[in-house]
């Protein structure tokens, strides 16, 4: 199976890391996960899992999984692992054993503060590792889990890296379909169920929940945000914004493409459109080039930000770029300004193999927004794009 | 739409609840919640989050919620919370304000040991609170929301019954097409493909995981438990088992059910399978017989497991039953034994408005597993069952 191929990619990626941050073991301890998802399991493991269960990788490279007897079959078939203990009655006295015999230094586990995709462990299960480690000594011996978390998710391989392309350019055609598809007057909800209609029919699976994805913004009466879309019709002289993903393969892709509706006469956008398009396109363009291995996500974020004050608009009141992979939005590291939100997050550093998307909105009175997202994988010369950047304003109603 | 009106309902459950616990107020600490969902969530809100949110429900009937700005529209729509805050640059100082205003003597957060399903809270996320709050004196008045959530989930209303019986009547249909569709020499993964191509077709969704669900169990040599749909094909004189359950309306069923394939020559299964059914199915009502208000787990899974090991038969090695709702395992109540990784869930006593699974297997050697699962809902008066329970042995290869 490619996805077997994939995990053990990234089983044998964590040793490294572990190795490059001198962790001993790292402790991956979960129950439940269909209801209680760890995200670090879907590099490691990509199933789910019942009982209390623990995968353990350590530096010197060995790979073990702990889990109840009903889920062992699945571990030994999928070849990652190079011990399987499947346990009956608890986990405690398996996971004490190896414990035991491994005598690690530190124990990392997963979670964080600053970084969602690194905080898997609930506090309930922190109180029950806690609990079972309890007089062992090794409870003295935990750390987070943040560091590993963050360079294993955030430096994507070849494979995840391909896989995210294809994703992308699915939702390139998708845009094109929807150009097609979309005439004036429809709704905000008469578009999302065409695209919906499209992306279950293709079988795919979505970058963030299906209610709010693809997010259709018509005109200026629209909600800006996280809005489920709406009645509200798409108007000669209006903005079309649509915010997309789609899940393939198990990854993901985050574009914004824009439109505008040309009225009666018009041959072009009018100038206040095209200024915003130019502000847009320009604020992207100019923080992408910040982007580079070693800058902190902050930097990159005030790179556009500047641009779009220094162009008369208000500061967007986000980040200018999130991790992009599993999901849309993969933790790690923000390009977003040092606000209390993004603490933490906005002062990590950009590595190579990092996907990010780029993106910043600014309103257009009266017709709406004017919102652009590309996606980008940086590299060590510099960033190379995903996406196709939309470069001019698109057009409907046309002939 | 229906949904507000259940999520309504619940979040006035929760109230209710509160003053039966005497606990002044009820937060619900989340965030990126399609990549961190609480369990709790789905009860009092449905949708996804994205920055740090929090929903502060009182003693006394204040229904708050405090989301990202970008959040707030979805939220002021729905209008099940009383005050809606949209915040900008973090969630700290409104959170505070709140605070300092309810002066709770009491805050209940969604962590637990034993309850998958009321440990919403990270640890990351518990330590952001902590800081949060630090200095403020709330900090120590943080307590496990617990119980609220054992009750708010287990609980089931009108509507929530009636979506689960509805799911469970959807999966005995699909029972009764597999009894159609399956034949001699067919491999379980060509019953999973079958099952999985109508459940998509029906746009139903699935109690857990699709690469599990349905769990297709042919003869002596499939692996038991949570395993993959594998190449074992169906055979003459063995016994085909089937675990499926569906989500519809938000909505889950678990049901198991046995077919013996009848040999050349046979009229009805050898003395062996009679038995096991039997005896199977006479544990499920002797089992049943102790679900009632006010019972511990432990002990309705004792009478069951009992019944079994009279009967001759190994004990079982999981839990007698579940409560279902949401989804297929919904936390709370676990009918199983006092062994370590039951702890806590099994002492947890039956109320009225829970719904359970009751299930159990033995193996009837050479011939493949007997395994049968009914789900039911606790009355005052005793269990109503809502599926239509398995009486006798089901056949295939008949005429």
């Amino acid at each position: 199976m490619e996805d077997t191929q994939l995990i053990s990619e990234k089983v044998t990626q964590a040793v490294h890391i572990l190795r490059e941050l001198d962790i001993d073991l790292w402790l991956t301890f979960v129950r439940e996960t269909s209801m209680a998802p760890d995200p670090a399991l879907e590099l490691i493991f990509g199933g789910d899992l019942t009982w209390h269960s623990a995968f353990l990788i350590t530096k010197t490279g060995e790979k073990i999984a702990l889990v109840g007897q009903y889920d062992s079959a699945n571990l030994l078939e999928m070849g990652v692992y190079s011990e399987v203990i499947g346990y009956n009655e608890g986990i405690r006295a398996p996971l004490l054993e190896q414990l035991n015999r491994l005598q690690p230094r530190t124990i990392a586990i997963n979670y964080s503060e600053r970084d969602v995709a690194a905080d898997g462990l609930s506090h309930g299960m922190f109180r029950t590792l806690h609990n079972y480690l309890a007089g062992s000594g090794f409870e003295e011996r935990l750390i987070s889990a943040e560091q590993i978390n963050f360079h294993l998710r955030g430096r994507k391989s070849p494979i995840e890296i391909a896989r995210i392309r294809q994703a992308v350019q699915t939702t390139e055609k998708l845009f094109d379909e929807i150009e097609n598809f979309v005439r004036p007057g429809m709704t905000q909800r008469e578009i999302s169920d065409f695209v919906h209609g499209r992306i279950d029919e293709m079988g795919l699976g979505y970058s963030w929940p299906k209610p709010f994805n693809p997010i259709v913004t018509c005109g200026p009466d629209s909600a800006v945000g996280h809005a489920v879309p709406g009645d509200v019709a798409l108007q000669k002289g209006h903005l079309l914004h649509i915010d997309l993903g789609v899940r393939e393969n198990g990854y993901a892709s985050d574009l914004q493409r824009m439109w505008y509706v040309l009225n009666d006469g018009e041959t072009e956008a009018p100038p206040d459109v095209q200024r915003a398009f130019m502000a847009v396109s320009g604020a992207i363009q100019t923080g992408e080039k910040f982007l580079r291995p070693g800058t902190p996500g902050w930097k990159v974020d005030e790179a556009a930000r500047e641009f779009i004050v220094d162009h008369g608009y208000p500061e967007y009141m986000h980040a200018f770029g999130h991790m992009m992979g599993r999901v849309a939005h993969d933790g790690g590291t923000v390009l977003g300004p040092q606000w209390e939100r993004y603490k933490g997050s906005c002062e990590l550093e950009v590595e190579v193999g990092n996907v990010f998307t780029l993106e910043l909105h600014v309103v257009v009175e009266g017709r709406g927004i004017m919102s652009l997202e590309e996606d980008v994988v940086v590299t060590k010369e510099g960033v190379v794009y995903l996406s196709t950047p939309q470069d001019s304003i698109r057009y409907l109603g046309v002939g």
